[in-house]
């Protein structure tokens, strides 16, 4: 699988090293609203990990409606051109994990192992674990060089090492 | 208007200097779909410019469903926490500018002056300029800094000058 290594690597590198994601979910008035999430790769679980809060708009809107999209993309540096910025638009459903304690604990260990600040967070009791499932995704790795992406591939990037 | 000169400075510098958004539109299946789009602030039109290619599946969306969302946040920086990233979630519709050449002149001018490497794309048929007028937004401007901003004061912002 995954026979274009150039944009293979630029996807492992966006979603292994990226932190940050724009997720868009779809409120209750029927209009999509894009927040910002902190993310992580939950390798074992084969899903990415949010960590967000009972009192925020875009978990009520998770709950009603599990369809989400995550833009991953590098960051703008100041003078550099930014249009051919590479990026993921990932599409995919949306989970909270409820009373599972082994795939709670998975979430948990592998938000910790990318966001260690946030431990003091995930002692409050108003907050959630989510795994988004990916299905499909757009990625963009230049001028030029667009492509879809299928879940076989998606999975293999999940599932590999942060490293590789 | 705008008595909290901190979070009006964050907005500001949010709006007039990131140069890339994080779209969320409707997709013909009804799920939120994320993309990223350079963007730039049309003063004189009190709105913001988007110029997107007739082939995007976001410019679809947009002609089917007018409603949307851009993210804009202050790029990650590696090492650096990211929870409180200061961000704005802006609530608006959108209008794509057809046959109203002072309009459409304007747009290309406010663009262009951010992108001026963008000059050969508008030359392409096949993009359009779309207009977002901003009705709501959710700031974040730090831990425990958020807030509700109104369609008046994110006005003020979008019709000042960028260097201040």
């Amino acid at each position: 699988m995954a026979h274009q290594p150039r944009l293979y690597q630029s996807l492992h590198q966006l979603l292994h090293h990226t932190r940050v994601a724009s997720l868009g979910t779809l409120g209750d008035d029927g209009a999509p609203m894009v927040s910002m999430v902190p993310f992580a790769i939950a390798s074992p679980l084969s899903a990415l990990v949010l960590h967000v809060s009972a009192l925020a708009a875009h978990t009520g809107n998770m709950a009603r409606h599990d369809a989400v999209s995550l833009l991953v993309m590098q960051p703008e540096v100041a003078t550099e051109p930014v249009h051919a910025l590479p990026r993921v638009t990932l599409l995919g459903h949306a989970e909270t994990v409820l009373g599972d304690d082994t795939r709670r604990h998975a979430a948990r260990v592998a938000y910790l192992a990318r966001f260690p600040e946030a431990e003091p967070m995930t002692q409050l009791g108003d907050f959630q674990w989510v795994l988004v499932h990916v299905e499909q995704a757009r990625q963009v790795a230049g001028f030029g060089a667009a492509r879809s992406v299928g879940a076989a591939e998606l999975l293999q990037v999940i599932r590999s090492d942060a490293s590789r």
